[in-house]
């Protein structure tokens, strides 16, 4: 575990390393970063990590190119409580992007700044690219609509904190299934660790059919697909809720018509178990009433809280794992086909034109950019 | 001493320790933060409080939805003196916020991150809502026009520092004293104090007479209302100065014709005692010449570097007093009114309105407004 | 050494100290801020000079009067490798400057928050100004296109530290020297320490005579002017290329005839020595082909790493040479000149009308400006 791009990247050892390191910080730990660190040390050496130093005064850059308070926050709150420090930006119009600068040789540089790297970028395929022309480790907070793997991580933790495992759960992911890359990567990781996903959307907002089927694959079952969450709602170990975004309809009309269709409220929740936990990325807006807040089983909070501890955990796994190197290299892997120019208007390749076009293999056939991970268009046409 | 929401939270005993901390921090402490936590300790195990890690390794979150550097700076000042770390954000365009979250939201998630709140809101009342949604003690850092309880704090240090004593000073309070609740706030606490506030303003921007009336009240004396400060500048100890704010005034010609009225200069101080001091909020436009920097009765710098020993003295004294206690359970008080809208347009229950209205009870009769304090406009005519 | 404003404030010997002791933290130091100090007081124990804490908690402000990642980030990066606290902004639309609050005050008041103040200002003589009002040392990280001392500080060490020595070193000079003023400040250091530059060029783009002059004063030799690389490069030990910058013309056709016209790239750096490095202040943009990147001659990122220890040097021997004592008195020199105004546009009096005019007599007759050494524009036309 050099960097962290996607949660495909994490094997389901390093799943329960981090989410066992974690729930010791969150039991044990504290706002004492001398107490946390010697807890991780005592964990890694459980382990057969030796680590001394881990995150103590290393530095950690942030580089949000697109705002995410939250996110930002809690990685700073994370590397403070293991008594590192941060440096680093919120805003790209106050960064040297302004002045055209590639995003390679921003990441070279700070690379020589800082001893572990945190990015968010609105291109998809960004925090893959950093990682690459980093030597000190890269973690993904967020590259476009793409993939967010911390937050799969405290997702996943939640789950297993707040009901003791997740093999054999019944999770309902509820909302917007079709654009939401938060559920696709959570479908994936629960069906990975043996949970059962359950999807309640509308049927213009489904699940996309590579993540049934990746789910199908992985557990036997393909998950159960539903428009109400009343029909799935007293099974359930968990109700994984999510924001329909404005900003994905090109129709207006059709949003209004979807906006509100999903409100967990006192009311819907009498039909669910008593130990039903109810989570949700946040921000929320309309999904979830605030007369909810105060019942028990509303664990989003709670959840938002757990991205310290599950990011304290990661930050040290990955000190822990690290061997510096020098300059890194630049894009390994497959060899450039220049012929061909990935389509997704998103992938970080369109904005980067220095990046060498190359598209990875793919098991069923096919291929995909090596960036974004999206296939070709024409190809998606045929395959659907 | 929770949060410090207004200086009315403060009793006068508060008010005393806090200046005696401060004055303790900025005479014998300096740039080492384990010095200055000793001093703190030492004052605090003085009046019976124990307290071992006060601020070190603390992390504070300073929230500024609207920018203001000087105050944002010297809380982050404040805490790495005590050893402590800082994360937030400056201006809430790089927030959730630009993604409809409540502020009721913002708050219980990021007090899982830190261990006190800093917030400055543009809206009256965000502070209090901030403290009710929190479990980390909050400060409030400006909410509006309406509090900001820690300039003064360090408005009354100042006085006491510079001059030994609060009671029986004679203050002139220059300037808007309509629309600066600087002000409204410092005249209450010199009259708490047993100094005398003495009124210098034009006919249009006297003092409001519901402050007029709690100085008589708790001072005996109605504090006299001049409008050219020459009037009573021989007999002031200090001279308080305040910006006429343009953006206050509908008509551009009424602003003209008050904007420069005050300007105090080499000159109109020969006619004050030398030991009469200047003070100011700042940031200064006109009111105060550079002329004057150099007199050594101009204190308006000074003022400005006391606010990291009362800001730091303050933090401890608030970590020395907090219990944390899980995620606070959100608005107390008295029942809703749903009957009922608050109608002051800066209210925070007109941008957040999961808030339910409340009023409270006056003690001379009416009501006003839980979160803002502000009286319904109808009350507030049949009053004047 | 008390501020930094420009690299003429610096002697011979305090480049070498800055130099020797940046080596000694590239090479010894690393991610423990207790080692980096201790290899910082030896240092300096070597040279006579005590230092018990340098930057240790120390707090430094940075104050980004306008956007440079790669500078803020560097001198944070260098503050906490020190175990120093930095708090500050990026951005004034996040500050009071936006209430009208002058330079002066800003700084005033920031220095009784802070041990030492990194300034970046959009007008020239910011720094200066500063420097005048704090009584914590000021480090200019650019004022304006004027000065940016430590960016000639890191390109001089760089070619010490990839060369072995300075003296005697031929370094071209390539790209925009007219506007470029890192060259200028670049050219002087070179020639101070015995290096001959030699400057490329186009014809329009020129080297500034006075800086000519003074490299012929100062090594006897008029560095020479070429237009094409290739007529120099087989005879350089280094490359210094600058961006051509598009804000600077004001007749676009005259930009485009002139962009790309040096583009280094694997085939030109054919012609060099198999020593001759590659420097480039960063952000590139067309100017070095990533092609080059992989060449081990490729110095630029390496040059852009040694501003963290460069930095942390500047730091270390600031601290050890500054005795805190009071507020600064303000701007100190030669007797305010009513009777003229500076007339250079970007000049710091422009905007900050409380500032007494003044003129500084040159060697050579003529005056200049003494906040941003302009020349008035009729002696300039005379001179020329």
């Amino acid at each position: 575990m050099r960097s962290l791009v996607s949660v495909q990247d994490l094997t389901n050892d390093d799943l329960l390393r981090v989410f066992e390191l974690a729930a010791r910080l969150a039991d044990e730990g504290g706002v004492e970063p001398r107490r946390n660190l010697a807890i991780a040390q005592e964990s890694l050496a459980a382990i057969g990590i030796s680590a001394d130093a881990l995150a103590l005064d290393r530095v950690m850059a942030t580089l949000f190119f697109e705002p995410s308070t939250r996110t930002r926050l809690s990685f700073e709150a994370a590397m403070h409580r293991l008594g590192g420090r941060v440096l680093g930006f919120s805003d790209s119009r106050t960064s040297s992007v302004s002045k055209g600068e590639t995003l390679a040789d921003t990441i070279r540089i700070v690379n020589g700044y800082s001893d572990i790297i945190v990015i968010r970028h609105p291109l998809e395929g960004a925090a893959h690219v950093a990682s690459c022309f980093s030597d000190a480790p890269v973690i993904n907070a967020g590259d476009g609509g793409r993939e967010h793997p911390t937050q799969c991580l405290l997702d996943l933790f939640t789950l297993r904190r707040e009901l003791g495992h997740i093999a054999g759960l019944k999770v309902g992911l509820c909302g917007d299934l079709k654009y939401g890359r938060t559920v696709h990567s959570l479908a994936q990781g629960l069906a990975r660790l043996g949970a059962e996903p359950i999807c309640i959307a509308p049927a213009t907002l489904r699940m996309p059919a590579h993540i049934l089927d990746f789910v199908q694959e992985t557990t036997g079952t393909r998950p159960p697909e539903v428009e109400r969450p009343e029909e799935v709602l007293p099974d359930l170990n968990a109700l994984y809720v999510t924001r329909i975004q404005q900003e994905r309809f090109e129709d207006p009309a059709e949003y209004e018509a979807l906006r509100g269709i999903y409100v967990v409220d006192p009311e819907l929740m009498r039909r669910a178990s008593k130990d039903c936990i109810v989570m949700h990325p946040l921000p929320r807006v309309d999904e979830i009433s605030p007369a909810f807040d105060s019942d028990p089983r509303a664990a989003y909070f709670r959840q938002g809280h757990n991205g310290v501890p599950v990011r304290m955990a990661l930050v040290c796994l990955m000190f822990a794992a690290v061997e510096p190197a020098g300059i890194a290299p630049g894009i390994p892997g497959a060899a450039a086909d220049p012929g061909r120019e990935c389509d997704n208007p998103r992938c970080i390749t369109r904005a980067e034109r220095y990046l060498p076009q190359r598209f990875d293999p793919l098991p069923y056939g096919g291929i995909r950019c090596a960036y974004c991970e999206a296939r070709p268009a024409q190809q998606e046409l045929r395959l659907s």
